[in-house]
């Protein structure tokens, strides 16, 4: 089968296709997203090798008989089953955890993956493929609500309007909350107009008086701008990875009693709810899309500043 | 009267007494201790000028006719009464506050302190003055619970066995959970085994196993270690202020959903309960007491690396 492989370099390739363990379900690709992280990867940053990709909608070909022939999305976290977090039911934080496409277990961006089968949610009939394949990126957005009590009085602040921000302000404007998106091109404005959520540059922005500050930047110079708007007591949300080890101001943390929380991984089903119920718009963030034999390219694409999602058609 | 003021320099000096002003109570003090926020000051790391001083007991001689010649303690943010901290009842986060001896406002180290009626509170005869001095850091090892939901099944770390450390392990040891002490010398080891509280080195810890790390030491060294305790979606509590700007491995805080809370003033009625049902022991980490006509070398000795609590009697 064909694959996208990176082993300090980043090539298609011809590779023989997964034998399914036990547990597991072989998947047939339909589609499947780009994602920073995969950047990230090919950057050399967490010391993968194999096959990319996390993002993705397939259908079961072979695994347990209710399965077959669905469209199916995959969470990416397999838990070891044993340790005290799977025990608690917290596999996404699993102690021996492998990831899909990010670390120890092969990715989405191949013509088949064998994956657990009980990391498969069924993607009902009214999503499309091009919908379906944001499932895995909403659900991170949500866990912002599963690590943080969003209130609807609250004023957020998103920093890093990029492929997750763009999730980011769409979920916590469905609390009710005042969210500000801040933006630094004209797309970016063009895309929160479009969803009534309010644009503001940084310089726009008062200090300290947002009760939450949602940090996509992954840079050390967006901790820092959420650091100045987050007001005393608020909280300060990390939804990305950061280059290298920023420098904090803890003191300031410590007097003005803010809280920082870390966010990763997310709820599949209420991303399938939510797109059901059309109330995220991810058709827009679609900014290219590529036959998957043209993989390399769209990697390449995804990598230009300012790109939002690039898709892969099997 | 006689004042220790610092402005450059640390001096015994005389100056005129406070009068004062509407909704202030005229205080004579009777004790006080040193924190390390009066070293810091000192090593002008906040820029103060003025009288030092923020722990104390006294007795009103002027103000409320309820007050007078009661023995008081006195919380040490002055709120605006006027902003939107102030008018949700967190004076202590006022956008405009003066703090007692930190922050615009005469300290406690003086014959005579002029401090709004509102921040005091009464001290039970039971209580003594040695006792009573430590209401104000109590109070802020209590505003560790006012940040963090504890769980008596959790274990928590405490790191920076100082005079605020020695309180938080106390606090947090009434919660029933499991509180271990990180010691470096043999007077920490016999407080600790003196109250019951478990007392392990660093290297003696496995890595990842802790639900809540409380960081008192105020050093970078002190979070990097934190956060190789915490374990996965565990929090780390910020209770003191850090030199200069700690590099940060924010992005690990986001891959294992850690939560970091800072954490400064607390509840002083509190603090009082406690102190008042014996379930605190202050005294023993009194480590030395002088004159205040001494008081110079009393925060040379305060000072010394290891030192507890350095008392000043009026």
């Amino acid at each position: 089968m064909r694959a996208l492989v990176f082993d300090g370099q980043l090539r298609l390739a011809t590779v023989p296709p997964p034998q399914p363990q036990t547990g597991q379900a072989l998947l047939k690709l339909r589609r499947a997203g780009i994602c920073n992280t995969d950047l990230e990867l090919v950057a050399g940053l967490y010391h993968f090798t194999g096959i990319l990709g996390h993002e993705f909608v397939a259908e079961v070909e072979q695994g347990p008989s209710h399965l077959i022939g669905q469209r199916v999305v995959g969470e990416i976290n397999i838990g070891c089953g044993q340790c005290d977090f799977c025990q608690r039911g917290i596999s996404s934080q699993c102690r021996n955890r492998s990831a899909v496409g990010i670390h120890q277990h092969p990715g989405a961006f191949a013509d088949y993956l064998a994956l657990s089968a009980s990391n498969l949610h069924h993607v009902p009939d009214s999503i499309s493929d091009d919908t379906a394949v944001f499932v895995e990126p909403l659900a991170a957005a949500l866990q912002i609500m599963e690590g943080v009590h969003i209130s609807p009085r609250d004023r957020i602040i998103v920093l890093g309007l990029g492929k997750l921000g763009m999730l980011a302000v769409q979920v916590l404007r469905l609390t009710g909350a005042d969210v500000i998106g801040v933006v630094r091109h004209e797309k970016q404005s063009q895309l929160l107009s479009r969803w009534g959520i309010t644009a503001c540059t940084y310089q726009d922005l008062e200090s300290e008086r947002a009760q939450v500050v949602v940090d996509c930047t992954g840079q050390a110079s967006g901790f820092s701008d959420a650091l100045h708007l987050v007001e005393a007591r608020g909280t300060i949300v990390l939804k990305s990875t950061y280059e290298g080890l920023p420098q904090v101001n803890l003191t300031q943390v410590a007097a003005r009693e803010i809280r920082i929380v870390g966010s990763r991984c997310g709820p599949f089903e209420a991303a399938l709810r939510l797109l059901q119920a059309g109330l995220v718009d991810v058709e827009s963030l679609i900014e290219a899309r590529y036959p998957f034999a043209a993989a390399p390219d769209a990697m390449q694409h995804a990598g230009q500043r300012g790109t939002l999602k690039v898709l892969l058609d099997f």
